[in-house]
């Protein structure tokens, strides 16, 4: 429980596991890859960080929203893996910011989940990723991420 | 031929199998995964659902233009492997809405293709998935999908 | 050195491998796909080509963009699998093309990426791809493209 003992040590505690909003599911695992759905800042309680970056949100709290929406893809692995310990690599983000026209910072957002997969994995969590800013996100969620990880 | 005389259930016939709009393919495999291009609401015929959901149509119609769009999918799929029967999963679905800004709904309108996988495949067609709301799609049209299927 | 004669004949040189803007890797494999993180079209000297095509850019100044864009990625996929010629297909591109949103031709501006591949790569480089516009992408740079690779 390698993964469970640096969670403890960073005080983290893994939100419960997020309902898909429709007709699908949280992830699908083929072959040793796992494909985490799009998933948003939902809070513990069940609301969302809404509202565009640049106009309502800060980058700090655009930051925290993607780090909030991170801890929910994975509360969603575990549960669809067990164990994080199984995790070999974090292989890929596509990390959607939802911002006004303007703002060209989705980078420094999609960080707020990034830094904390690097925090938690060590070098298992460094990943390729895209960070891109969004016209409209589903019920106005700040931020929504979607990964793909190999496991063992 | 089980997808096959499910489709006839369903009084469902698949597309003409769309041509790419530029220069690439409809579908590339890989081991044992299925990358699908994205694709578009091409009706039969050769046009296209075009115009922005919350603006042009509404959420009935563009949960139309994505069951249009899959069924699009479906024919490259089939195209691509020979017979739907070998589909072992339907991994992964990154739909996109063209929509208003102010357009908070684009789960409701990909469930239409969603729902079509699941009323096809059962068990095999529940995948994970992004919805998004998208600025500008190639030709204007209302849907963009792409997808990842794993095959036997 | 079957692609890099090809590139020589070609007159192209690929540029220095860009560093990430944020906290991420430029690249992951696994197995035998390597996924590219999203890249921009990062002129040599490390200046980027932005602004929005259909209002800063024409379509042709938007080709040229993607066609930066995948040197930049095709260097880094250089450095991530040391040969070239151990591409065995490129499998997918996720396209994105920061435009107005009255603009609908992200296909035509994709192209500049997906010619160079095929010029290179011959049927190696015909992948799968989707082709978007975009509201808003990093430091407003024109075109941002990442992409899936088989490798032998």
């Amino acid at each position: 429980m390698r993964v469970e003992s640096k969670l403890a040590d960073l005080e983290i505690e893994l939100p419960e596991t997020p309902h898909p909003m429709a007709n699908y599911v949280p992830a699908v695992t083929t072959g040793n890859l796992v494909f985490i759905s799009g998933h948003g800042p939902t809070r513990p309680g069940g609301t969302f960080i809404t509202g565009k970056v640049g106009r309502d949100l800060t980058i700090e709290e655009g930051y925290e929203a993607a780090r909030v929406t991170m801890l929910n893809c994975l509360s969603t692995l575990k549960a669809e893996i067990g164990d994080l310990d199984r995790v070999r690599r974090i292989v890929k983000l596509f990390g959607m910011v939802n911002c006004t026209e303007e703002f060209t910072e989705p980078p420094a957002v999609i960080n707020g989940a990034s830094d904390l997969l690097v925090a938690i994995f060590g070098d298992a969590g460094r990943h390729a990723r895209s960070a891109v800013g969004m016209h409209a996100l589903p019920r106005s969620i700040a931020v929504e991420i979607e990964m793909v990880v190999e496991i063992a």
